[in-house]
């Protein structure tokens, strides 16, 4: 039999799925279970992008064009415009998700053995685009006593090598829920600047800003233009996760002529989704104001109660539909599992996922979890409840 | 202004594709172009594959199981059962196209560095992929004069080194049409089993085999299930290449938990393009019946017209859309470039692709062009006019 590639069996496991199995016993058994382990919202998709589906006319589903069907990318720019990010419809390349759009930026921007700093903890998935393409992530410590703010300026001095060609933010963050201010990310645009790295930042929690507080794009840096990539995705904006549409963005020619050649091979991203994302583009105003109002108070419920809860502490994040909170445990991992194979309340339990999972020192996130507030206000308030239970009896508490 | 990876660099251009500016030129001019250049037949897209998306109920677009919904990958396994290959719901893994299925399978089998054999001519993008994972292609020599046969065993020998660990061959083959017999698969089994290697088949043509011919898959070979590894896709079998929809299947367990990872780490294949292929295995056998007998009188237009032109000749393949021909010609990306630019018959001419980017050895089909006979009997007769004449006036003509 021969042997699976090295590459393959470094590839990381997903953290949030290998508790999986332990969820299903849990709802054989009858437990209701609340996922906040994952980034799948109860959010409805937009109409005018589901009709867009269901109005489908061509009599083939054809390729579309590498890039992406030519209308979806124009209209895109307007899109942009409108938070005052100012790209042509050739500075955008359509992918299967911003999973595929990181995966050609890395693909383009970074050779094997080359090293990639990313402020941690990071969304996990990142580690398994680095592996696919023979990137070394190197993770600088951002602390939950900082709300997870970027680190200081020192700590990336520190972490870069002659290896170093980019750093990589997620802004707002998955999985703290961070919102880097203006300052911040004038920051980053100095290191950037001095070091001539590739900034890849990514984005897909655009619209997700809370407590009056704007998005400030990594596009909006001056004199950094051949420098920023931007990754961006329709997955969250209009809930619609599985279209699989995001792309890469950038105004350095040459990034973008490669990423064509990556882009090219693999023919085209997915033509029904595209319909579905170039018609989302309508989706009025009003939806995304219900929607934030909707996350505000699912975020407000979340954060106040696990303050409550003795020896726990949740930043207040400004951005995304995440927090990661530190509890009183001795390890995530072993905590999030009892949760699901050992705990009840009322018949109902909790699924979370271990902050480890998006740690990539060894050792840290042991006491920290992440949670996805994706469901609506009253499980949210039945699953905190669970949680504050479970806190109360779980054998590995510290407090 | 930062480097671009050596990858970028190394990454092929699409052959298809760089002839398109010419195309577009001609057209400008006024002159019709038939476009014999690509695999995007005309045939429509089966009514109940459409109509499961005009259908779409849910309210929310979700991620799917990173490995496909699990009722499409039920519905195959009786697909495949038709075909007589008796897999498991588990022994498959959905991904966007048979794009990411091949790119899944090199990463999972070969390490950068490490050798896969490939008979050329091949698909062009075999290319991108074995770049994109740092893989080399140990190209072996198929001649036209045999119709493309698979190369004798010697060459297979002699091209093996300690650094090979898979075959890949593409069955009816793109771009040749070749149709692999049961004695040539034998003949592959054969060599796999005494160097342990992966074989990695692409069968996205299956289902066109013309002049009663049997389509043998390596998932019927015996001793070797855990060197095999099938690639497939629903994009020509059902004039659906928008919907990127494919699968790659193994028998080897670890195969498949490796592929998974990868899988897991970009979330989830296309979920409307599952729908729709998972409607589209209710295509009525009436669709198949007439769509072979058009592609069998595309076939024998485009066979015999070729052979009437003094000096061409082009086998009669019984797969697949394509035909490989040689033309008495100096230099065929000269000569495709020349019909776009400098050549016009009745105000028409015709878009073929040289050969030559077929081949990985340098020099090779120089003389060859690659039809796809994806327009109707009218349209294909009016382009082999268009050819005939062009090849009394090419000023590189040899004859």
């Amino acid at each position: 039999m021969p042997k699976i590639s090295k590459k393959g069996r470094m590839m990381p496991e997903s953290p949030i799925r290998k508790l999986v199995p332990y969820a299903d016993e849990a709802k054989k058994k009858g437990i209701k279970v609340y996922h906040l382990n994952i980034g799948q919202p109860d959010i409805e998709t937009p109409e005018v992008a589901l009709n867009a589906i269901r109005n489908f006319k061509p009599k083939v589903v054809e390729y579309s064009h590498s890039a992406g069907i030519p209308s979806y990318r124009k209209k895109l720019v307007n899109y942009y415009k409108k938070h005052n990010i100012e790209i042509t419809a050739d500075e955008i390349i359509i992918g299967a998700g911003a999973s595929e759009a990181i995966l050609f930026a890395m693909q383009t921007c970074l050779d094997p053995g080359d090293e990639i700093i990313i402020p941690e903890p990071f969304y996990a998935n990142y580690n398994g685009f680095a592996t696919n393409a023979g990137v070394f992530v190197k993770p600088i410590f951002s602390s939950i006593e900082t709300g997870f703010a970027l680190p200081p300026i020192a700590d990336f001095e520190k972490a870069i090598t002659s290896k170093t060609k980019a750093i990589l933010i997620c802004n707002p963050n998955n999985p703290t829920g961070y919102l880097y201010s203006k300052e911040e990310l004038d920051t980053l645009r100095d290191i950037v600047e001095k070091h001539d790295l590739y900034l890849i930042s990514d984005e897909v929690y655009r619209e997700f800003c809370y407590d009056g507080k704007k998005h400030y794009s990594a596009m909006h840096l001056k004199g950094i233009e051949n420098n920023v990539i931007l990754i961006d995705s329709v997955s969250k904006r209009y809930s619609a996760c599985g279209v699989r549409i995001g792309c890469i963005i950038s105004k350095n020619k040459e990034v973008m002529l490669t990423a064509l050649k990556f882009a090219q091979a693999r023919l085209s991203p997915p033509t029904f989704g595209q319909v579905a994302a170039e018609a989302a583009i309508d989706t009025p105003d009003s939806y995304f104001i219900d929607v934030l109002k909707e996350y505000l108070a699912r975020r407000d419920v979340v954060v106040e109660s696990i303050n409550k809860i003795n020896g726990a502490f949740c930043p207040e994040p400004s951005g995304a539909f995440y927090v990661v909170a530190r509890l009183p445990i001795d390890d995530s991992d072993k905590f999030c599992r009892w949760l699901l194979e050992d705990f009840e309340y009322n018949n109902e339990t909790v699924m979370l996922a271990p902050a480890s999972g998006f740690y990539s020192t060894k050792g840290r996130g042991k006491d920290e979890v992440r949670i996805s507030y994706v469901l609506n206000v009253d499980d949210l308030k039945s699953s905190m409840k669970c949680l504050e239970e479970a806190l109360k009896v779980y054998p590995g508490k510290t407090n």
